[in-house]
């Protein structure tokens, strides 16, 4: 008998197809099993079209009668874009469900198994749960806390800087470390930085063709001090939205919509204001790949849940060089904010970290944690 | 049939005992086998002491005859201290010498293996080369560049931060890290560290009781600009040097030497005219605890050749906040000092990596690699 570990894990395997695609959906795979036989299978691919289980009854067929559906989320049971999944599993007859974790939102929660038991089928809940829970983790904050999930990268030295005291950064990390960056923006809806990194870096921040869609590049500007021309002016591979203030330079602001720019004035212009219009633009995960002072303004407000850090085999000295975040307003060691489940892998010659901000991860009110 | 490697890796094992007690001598290890049988084994345990393939041959005494005799590193034919133990092993009548890799001095590499096979025995070179060479890399470095082999080691938060802004830095690691740090000046002759980490952190630089014999603690101070009253200023535990030039305050001066600390003027006083100094005092290994100024110019004068990096899983932020290396004198990227071999470890919850700084590894001129 193949255990439902097993079969759950298929779920999870099925939904990370879509990874990228479904915002501001989760991540959801289904398996239908008659015995040990699977006769239906799904994930789902995109907003607004069906649910991983619909696709997963679809290719069943008949042979859904009597058999056990696996689904790493609690399935729906309110009409959204689609019908609800609930009553779609009732009527194909299915008599058993396991479900990986339950629905997030706590609005939701739990109702579409309620409806599953009310119709007499058996529902088994936690199965392989910490995956699921890691799996759909943006998901999870986005629908808990009304705004993206904040997740911040950049890349050091091993004396930590970003950039040598002139501001040159490239490179710090190799190809390898830079081809996975471009991997994690084709997940990510949005990647933020400042202005700053426009005059110094003048950077591109697509994911280099690895993905059809591209995130909206941000630029957070106050003054709107930016060069004439960048990489991020040009609008054909992906688009780029300024976000700037009322007391901004406006031949600057006429000049970027000129070139068809989308611009926005935020007043005041927060990283928490930012993420508030994100989540309205329907972003599930939005990378901050910005310099240490709006780094650290994102940390400051909430804004950010999960960490990844390059860590580069070079030292490059400098005490005026730019370091990864800059002032939190710590004065002791031991107020320094921790980082949870932290773990490191080598990517290429470079070596990552990936962690969670965990004061950042759980508040509720998208307030300053520090 | 026991290999050759396994007897040279018991060799090591046994050279390892005296770990940071055999200064300015090598670490050495010796086995004597016949047949599968170990029938002597020694190590040489510190300066002054007999080497360890005397220790070997006289506990294996008669059944030294006809057997083969494994040593880490090249049998000395040279009257030392002690008297020259090739010597030793043809009078004892052993029939093959393994030796793990030759001598590094260049005036005496090969004359050991020479006089041993002008006698008739059977040698051997190079089995596990490489772990004898990093066994006694400080002391293959000190033999070739007359100076000591220098490491330097820091600690620093996931944002590349070595203090707050405010200079606060206790702690940055956990005590499993700090405990891996008094093992380390365990294994050092000398801990050197410059007048700001006096005034900061008042550090006690011992091995907290983990050795008989804690390292020298020597201070770099060009003005003597230092507190009247200090941890390093008790002289029951460990002994501290002050380094410092002719222009220093010559009352701080008199206060020092009152208090029974060695005090040394150099003039010019720099990384490596202390290491020149600590070479002439019998110094294998030199840890270098300082701040990012001096931690520069070690490093810029090619004083350094290893590098320990802690990293904490915290962000304590501060643009202001002081990082492990200060000014190199890089404008770009490309110009970064690269790091060889570089390896990561967990301790306790933070991460430690370890690596060679190339350029100053190889040098033999003692001046800048930058």
């Amino acid at each position: 008998m193949i255990s439902d570990q097993t079969h759950m894990r298929r779920c999870l395997t099925l939904a990370k197809t879509a990874i990228g695609k479904t915002a501001p959906n989760p991540l959801v795979g289904s398996v239908i099993v008659q015995g040990d036989q699977i006769v239906g299978q799904g994930f789902h691919p995109q907003a607004g079209q069906s649910h991983a289980e619909i696709f997963a009854l679809w290719e069943a067929g008949d042979r859904a009668k009597g058999a056990t559906l696996y689904v790493n989320l609690e399935p729906c049971n309110h009409q959204g874009r689609t019908p609800p999944c609930t009553e779609a599993i009732i009527k194909a007859g299915i008599s058993k469900v396991v479900v990986g974790m339950v629905d997030p939102n706590p609005l939701v929660a739990g109702k579409g198994i309620s409806r599953l038991r009310q119709a007499g089928i058996e529902v088994k809940v936690g199965v392989e749960e910490k995956a699921c829970q890691r799996l759909n983790e943006a998901f999870c904050f986005r629908i808990q806390h009304r705004r993206p999930f904040g997740i911040f990268k950049y890349a050091m030295t091993l004396d930590g800087k970003i950039a040598t005291a002139q501001g040159h950064s490239s490179w710090v990390t190799s190809r390898a470390a830079r081809h996975w960056v471009h991997q994690l923006r084709s997940q990510c809806q949005a990647v933020i930085i400042g202005g700053n990194t426009v005059r110094r870096d003048n950077p591109l921040l697509t994911t280099h063709g690895l993905s059809d869609q591209n995130p909206w590049r941000v630029v957070l500007s106050r003054t709107l001090d930016l060069p004439l021309e960048a990489q991020l002016w040009h609008q054909e591979i992906a688009k780029t939205l300024v976000v700037t203030t009322k007391n901004c330079d406006h031949n600057m602001l006429s000049h970027l919509e000129k070139l068809g720019i989308e611009t926005l004035i935020l007043d005041p212009l927060t990283p928490l204001a930012v993420m508030t219009e994100l989540y309205q633009r329907d972003c599930l995960q939005v990378l901050w790949e910005c310099g240490g002072i709006l780094a650290a303004e994102a940390i400051a407000m909430g804004t950010v849940q999960k960490v990844h850090a390059f860590l580069a085999p070079k030292i490059i000295g400098g005490g005026m060089a730019p370091t990864p975040v800059g002032e939190l307003g710590f004065q002791r060691m031991t107020e320094a904010l921790n980082l949870t489940n932290l773990h490191c892998q080598a990517i290429g010659p470079d070596w990552l970290f990936t962690g969670y901000l965990a004061a950042n991860a759980d508040d509720g009110n998208g307030q300053s944690n520090i």
